[in-house]
């Protein structure tokens, strides 16, 4: 810029700020090459420091209000700070998640966020070798990028517990399958998952294992829980990995002419602001969507500035008891 | 760029495309420019046919699923492009707004999309006049930016005969508030909330009037319901101008030991995805976001190959009547 204009980057940056000592001659040239680029003055003045004061925000898809929660808290956090938030959406392969990564670098955003990304932990370090990066949502360990995640294991131990201690034992569960290059063990589904699996065998329910594997909305829920309505042992309580699809098992649980708590319980993960809503009350995990913004906008700023170490930021998850749950065969508060 | 590094575009394109006919001298000198200015390729590769090939949405915010459908007809139809669309929320208040859309235009989107802005229509001609611009939701007519919307009065118009229909009188609704400077009838929750009025009246229903002024969300449509409901004469029938206030009426009028809809009917506007699930089965209407979203892409895609005339898009909305309504005193579906 200050090269095309064959003026110093002082000079542009005082026409800029419209400050004094500058020539009349020398604020024309660097007006009309600011033209010229058709770049806009803030713009021009932001590359000037090195900065575009913008950073990217990749999300699977906007239809899961617990991202919402999380861009809540980014967009709290950023509000001091002269950083503006670009959300695009990663989409549910990891084609369209690439592209949609490759955009933002091309759009020389000053760092990325992504939010439970389906690509390898090795395609996430050539990104964040590139720029500034913090991973929400994934447990792996990486030299190069900050991760941000729920303790899913706690959530999922205690969604569990409670329904083991409520009474129950034919305790089904709902995962999320996705094409994911990351190791099983670094993915939340996979670990809350497990861990359904783990406390299960710990209390000598191992044969109740009921596993359906569908997606983590509306309708993966519905169709999950119907499979497992439809088996022969029918689960006296359903512990759905996410409240979107927690929100579709509720409905086919009704379908089926059943009720909840009464005939079966049902369980979700996220806290979204629906499970509060007295019609639904469903029991949940609060794992602080809005906490967990915060922290990957104080992250990644952090890193911009130039921090190179690692940091790793955990949240703890709570139990939100409600309605939807209740001792098998009772009826529900 | 090509100025920089004192080579021809011609080059510079043949570099990046790795094609035959350039010097490895020729290729050094690029290939230090691109670097030395830190640009990708591919940024740079765009930059030089004037375009960034990116677009610019602005949506209130993320947490109304109908924003997606929006989300996922523009996706659907930039796929076979070489567009992308970038998000920024566009927040609750005029002075966020104008940040979010001042951010994209310093990042050289090739056109911006705003669903339902605040802002007013000579602030929106601004920008329109700068980048080619849509704007979602709106009803005004402008000479500088397409417009998509869906056509409210009919959509109201269906909820309120519907209800009508059915036998209700004392008929309710639910507005929702903004600090908008577009003109009031251009903004869709006050044609739905007019032609509400206007029905009930032709109807003979003027006394009946009874609307509370809420927001459209959960807990908006919630406490709207509430106050609707403690009114001495309680309304046996509420229509929410969004279904995410009627997800919350729903609950209110739960709570209130009422049942839906035996005791009170409630109907919404956008027929999103959680309205179909079998335990909530709420009348709505749908105005097909994904078409508008698509329409959306294309108008501005033409805008941005040139098209000045100003094209308005309108989609027909419909009604979906599900067991959410049934006449008073009567248990539904």
């Amino acid at each position: 810029m200050a090269t095309h204009a064959q003026v110093s980057v002082t000079a542009v940056s005082k026409v800029i700020r419209n400050a004094y000592g500058v020539s009349p001659a020398m604020k024309d040239r660097v007006k009309t090459a600011i033209e010229e680029l058709g770049y806009r003055p803030q713009a021009v003045a932001r590359g000037m420091r090195g900065r575009t004061f913008t950073i990217g925000l990749v999300l699977p898809h906007i239809r899961n209000p617990f991202f919402a929660d999380i861009l809540d808290g980014l967009t709290e956090y950023l509000e001091s700070t002269d950083y503006q938030a670009f959300m695009i959406q990663g989409g549910a392969t990891r084609k369209v998640e690439l592209r949609a990564v490759d955009a933002l670098m091309d759009r020389q955003v000053d760092g990325i966020i992504m939010v439970a990304p389906l690509a390898s932990k090795a395609r996430l370090e050539e990104v964040a070798k590139e720029k500034p990066t913090v991973v929400l949502a994934r447990h792996e360990r990486s030299s190069y990028y900050d991760s941000v995640f729920d303790d899913d294991e706690a959530g999922a131990e205690l969604v569990v517990k409670h329904l083991i201690e409520l009474g129950h034992r034919r305790i089904a569960h709902i995962t999320h399958q996705d094409d994911s290059q990351a190791r099983p063990a670094d993915l939340l589904h996979n670990i809350r998952s497990a861990t359904y699996e783990r406390v299960m065998r710990e209390h000598g329910l191992g044969d109740e294992i009921a596993i359906a594997t569908s997606f983590y909305h509306e309708q993966g829920g519905y169709e999950g829980a119907r499979e497992l309505l439809s088996r022969s042992a029918q689960p006296t309580a359903i512990f759905a990995g996410a409240d979107q699809a927690a929100l579709g098992a509720l409905a086919a649980v009704h379908e089926a002419g059943l009720s909840v708590p009464a005939d079966v319980s049902v369980a979700g993960y996220d806290n979204i602001h629906l499970a509060a809503l007295p019609n639904i009350a469903l029991t949940s995990v609060d794992q602080d969507g809005a906490e967990m913004g915060r922290a990957a906008g104080k992250l990644l700023l952090e890193r911009i500035e130039g921090r190179m170490t690692p940091v790793r930021f955990s949240v703890t998850p709570s139990l939100v008891v409600r309605g939807s749950t209740a001792a098998p065969g009772q009826s529900g508060s």
